[in-house]
């Protein structure tokens, strides 16, 4: 059973919970962004990325290239991801003025595009003599990819061809490159991979697909490709000399790797591309390598909010079970990252438990990167925050308790932009014959197959989800893991559906009505007994959703001991608070509190009513504490 | 009540424990280094320090200087502190090899020192012109420092004034510049400061005070000197640009510092100066300081071992309650440090605590530092060791699951054995008509004023200490905090004798037998609420000692909670064991394995037995987990 394509981004209407988001990024996200990406934003970090396209166009004209360029050596891509963002906007509603600023970028960009088909600002600005001699560290393809993804977006979404065209000739001087001219090495950030199989996809261009190909086959097959080119070059963006090998998965041929290492974006970067290219051409060594890698990621690696790379140091991943929660790295883009090589992987084998974490990803570190008001955003999401300490301290001066405006790096807000605008094509995949429903989005989509759906519900916070389908074939719609016990009724009556790989299968005939509704129980997560820093402690978990306990809340949250046996109160929703959610109370203990640093006096505690809210939601009523896993007590009274 | 004088080394003839850890130091630690010294161990770190004197000496004759220098920029200070406890070895026992290296050696520091004094191999080697130009990162003073407490050490140990000239001339060198003449500055780390002290108390050159008053009260009165150091000389050792006052304690006039800040070695070397001037002059204002730096350090940012420093980050001090098990820094020489600081405290004012935690840091972190054998050594002592994490992720990549033998940067391992060596300076002291024991040091002391005394015991495994004390005053023994109930008896008769600040007051008038038998009772320490990493744990300790859990004999420690109303079975002393030891064994709990990443299955338990060690003899028996901190449970089966 094999799902050929996502949905087109048109094919999905969002409503309930989708919509509320996709509205914020329409109507406050994407203005802003747009904003600070041409510097109109005072008191914000200086982005400058459309002035160097500006710039660049200038520089290929023969002009002085105005103040020059500014930021990283990929700030082009913070362009690239907001067109992207912008097109999703676009397919979903008219919106004149966002449609003359798209046009204003893609023309910018289409100036800075050199005659050969290179577009890099950096170089075209800096020195054109340097372009491609840094692979390691300067981006250039992993500019290209995220302008090929807005080509792709931005074609899907309006039928303008104009950046198609301009990133298919970049594609096509790469492709030069690489390929016919065959240049040594291999990009030292993977992006362009996956987004060559989107421009394969919608333009079959078999050079697309031969150029993902050659640069996935190419990768770690030669050691000293990187200290080479450090050497030939002689100067560096950051410094790096070509060693660490694992920082980019270079450490070995990809078919060959075994646990995923080095940065986790770059990582579950290149998985996705491995896993589309192994869809596409039905490489089983390529898909195996990647269900290796989804194994070492999600068995030994994840945190339990979906967030990966659990270190600072090289914004990578760790090792297994090395999962602190005040110390996280967790990068917003790296779960995003992780939603997309779960959406591959769902394209080579249909299974629940890719959906189960493509669900666990977005509703937890994908959302907790953006502030409900949609103005502020985190790079780094921790699962734990201790006002003093955190953001301060050396150890976590990254573990930020509440969300900054923008970042020098701002890689992870647009991110969130573009993969919330086109949630459909994760929630939803088809084949010949089946549409799949891999999250539980509110709205209507329509398949290429005939199949058309109406979903209604007011998930995550509803547990109930109906779905109203036409047309002839089969709705296969997952059925969570979390979820004990699922009842399902067709046509109004109780139902036990064939379930194949976690997915509820339904014939399609005619109109035909099916009413889902999950397990709603709150549970207590255990964690692994290998993992050292979350011995004996619990997390509280409802459906999808990974909850937290704040300071404003329930004061010293170090303090409160859980109960297992307990069972959480689970309240009504609550429009007023948080975006509108709902928030679970539970009796806890708490210990009184201790002044002296140790002491051997009994333990005092008292009763007391502990009160989580949704992870997503935490660091949104100021700084304070908060914390997803909790110490527990198991006394009596 | 005020102690003016640590005792005099060759007063204190240790038995017991502190004589078996003392002739470990005599027979196996300075015999080893001063091999190492001499680059004599095969496959051991390349040390050169005296290699380095002698390559000195010959490029003051003018000669071509051999090899060179290598090492440290601080490198001659390992040749200094195993001359200073080559000293204390020769002052508890005759070693006529022992003797005849010290000659050789003091011979080829002698020789390095230039006619005006000046003394420092990394200088007179590469570039005589730079002295004193980089008083930031350069450790002239530093290196100074341990060789003026070297040449204390070896003049009050055998007489021998060779080296005390050596250095006495060289802090008239120091002198003369930078209070005479008036050259700006401070030293980036402490340490001379302190040794000035004792070269005045051992000399009476008032110089020596002189310049030891001026560098304490200079420092941090111009927060630009580093800097404009640094901007003048235009090269540097490690890169500093002046920045980070904190990190030198710098930030701040040293009477108006309030928190514990910065290198946490170079605070408590500065601090212990500062207590000793304090002492000295009688400057209630510094000494109020030192209160306030003492208070900070013990109440805020102390482990439980007694290990300061918690950071990686600058080997530092980080921020209130900071205070994480497995990133420990908790550097061995921060801990002896802390001995220095509590020792000076205690001549400043008796009371208990900071007898207590010189006892504290001695028995646990101190003793930690050193293998059972005398052979290697942790630099680093983490209170938390997960082997696979533990020495090998980047955040955890200093804290090593067993012990190097030797360092590049070899400062800890010839710190213990002068500590050690010359134990008897922190267990004893005296005032004019006192005697006062702050440890229970097994052994024969006497005292200027006339008091002898004879302790016997087996502590700090046995509780019961025995005294007999001869002549005439009082004996003040500290009766630690947490002995919840003692027991005392004067002449075989019960007694309850007056306890002042924490000490016990007995009148001696001729021979006068005191037994005092401590609490032996193992306790559960709790940690204060606001210490985020440490909540809902608990730590056992009996006595002095902190205990540990390790995976040799407890399998997967993390799976252990543990029942703090059960009573913990102490051994019998256990010769074979960890060098001879007493263990013990407390009723648990261990959590099934659970290999899923998280699960919300119920939690399955079964009944175990966990047995603990002290937490110095932790990581001799290869590399196994290890815990201080446990989880705990309070169900009742």
């Amino acid at each position: 059973m094999k799902v050929q394509h996502q949905l087109n981004v048109r094919s999905y209407t969002a409503e309930g919970f989708v919509s509320r988001v996709q509205r914020l990024i329409r109507n406050t996200v994407i203005p802003y962004q747009h904003e600070v990406l041409w510097d109109r934003v005072p008191g914000v970090e200086k982005s400058h990325a459309a002035m160097n396209f500006v710039n660049a166009g200038k520089a290929l004209r023969g002009e002085e290239p105005g103040d020059g360029f500014y930021g990283m050596v990929f700030q082009d891509s913070d362009v690239a991801k907001w067109l992207e963002a912008a097109a999703y906007a676009l397919a979903a509603e008219n919106n004149p003025e966002l449609e003359a600023q798209v046009r204003e970028m893609i023309g910018i960009v289409a100036d800075a595009q050199d005659a050969d088909g290179y577009l890099d600002t950096y170089f075209t600005i800096k020195d054109r003599d340097r372009r491609w001699t840094n692979l390691r560290e300067a981006h250039e393809m992993y500019c290209a990819g995220h302008m090929i993804e807005a080509a792709c977006a931005c074609f899907e979404a309006t039928g303008d061809r104009r950046l198609l065209d301009v990133m298919e000739k970049n594609a096509e001087h790469i492709y030069r490159r690489f390929v016919e001219e065959g240049a040594e090495g291999w990009p030292g950030h993977p992006e362009i991979e996956l987004a060559l199989m989107k421009l394969y996809r919608l333009t079959g261009n078999e050079h697309c697909l031969a150029l993902c190909k050659h640069l996935i086959d190419v990768r770690g097959t030669d050691p000293t490709f990187y200290a080479r080119e450090a050497e030939k070059r002689g100067w560096s963006v950051w410094g790096s000399d070509g060693g660490d090998l694992e920082y980019t998965q270079s450490q070995a041929p990809v078919r060959e790797q075994k646990d995923a290492v080095g940065h986790a974006v770059r990582a579950v970067y290149l998985y996705t591309a491995m896993a589309d290219l192994a869809s596409e051409t039905g490489d089983a060594e390529l898909l195996e390598a990647c269900r290796r890698l989804w194994e070492s990621i999600t068995r030994r690696q994840m945190y339990v909010t979906g967030g990966i790379g659990s270190t600072v140091h090289g914004e990578a991943f760790s090792t297994d079970y090395d999962l602190p929660p005040d110390t996280a790295y967790a990068e917003t883009c790296a779960s995003i990252g992780l939603m997309f090589f779960a959406s591959r992987m769902l394209e080579n084998e249909v299974r629940g438990e890719y959906g189960d974490i493509l669900e666990l990803a977005f509703y937890n570190t994908v959302l907790a990167g953006m502030q409900l008001d949609g103005k502020r955003f985190f790079y780094v999401n921790p699962l734990e925050v201790n006002p003093g300490i955190s953001g301060k301290v050396a150890t976590q001066r990254h573990d930020l308790p509440t969300r900054p405006a923008w970042y020098p790096c701002a890689c992870c807000p647009p991110n969130v932009a573009r993969l919330v605008g086109s949630l459909g094509k994760y929630a939803y995949g088809e084949s010949a014959d089946t549409a799949y429903c891999h999250l539980y989005a509110a709205g209507q989509a329509t398949f290429d197959n005939g199949l058309r759906l109406r979903c209604e519900t007011q998930y995550p916070y509803d547990m109930t989800v109906r779905y109203r389908a036409e047309g002839q074939g089969t709705l296969a719609v997952r059925i969570p893991a979390w979820s004990r016990e699922t009842r399902i009724r067709v046509q109004g009556e109780p139902c036990a559906p064939e379930v194949r790989e976690g997915y509820a299968l339904f014939p399609v005939r005619g109109e035909t009505e099916i009413e889902i509704t999950l397990d709603g129980t709150p549970r207590f997560l255990l964690p692994s007994t290998r993992i050292p820093r979350l011995a004996g402690m619990t997390a509280l978990k409802r459906g999808p959703l990974v909850y937290c306990f704040e300071g404003v809340d329930n004061g010293n949250v170090k303090a409160l001991k859980l109960r297992r046996k307990e069972k959480p109160e689970v309240s009504a929703f609550r429009e007023e608070l948080l975006g509108g959610t709902v928030t679970m109370r539970v009796e806890a203990r708490r210990s009184l509190e201790r002044d002296a640093l140790y002491s051997d006096a009994p333990e005092e505690t008292e009763a007391c009513t502990a009160t989580a809210v949704p992870y997503y939601t935490w660091g949104n009523r100021g700084e304070n504490e908060m914390r997803v896993w909790m110490n527990v007590t198991d006394a009596e009274d």
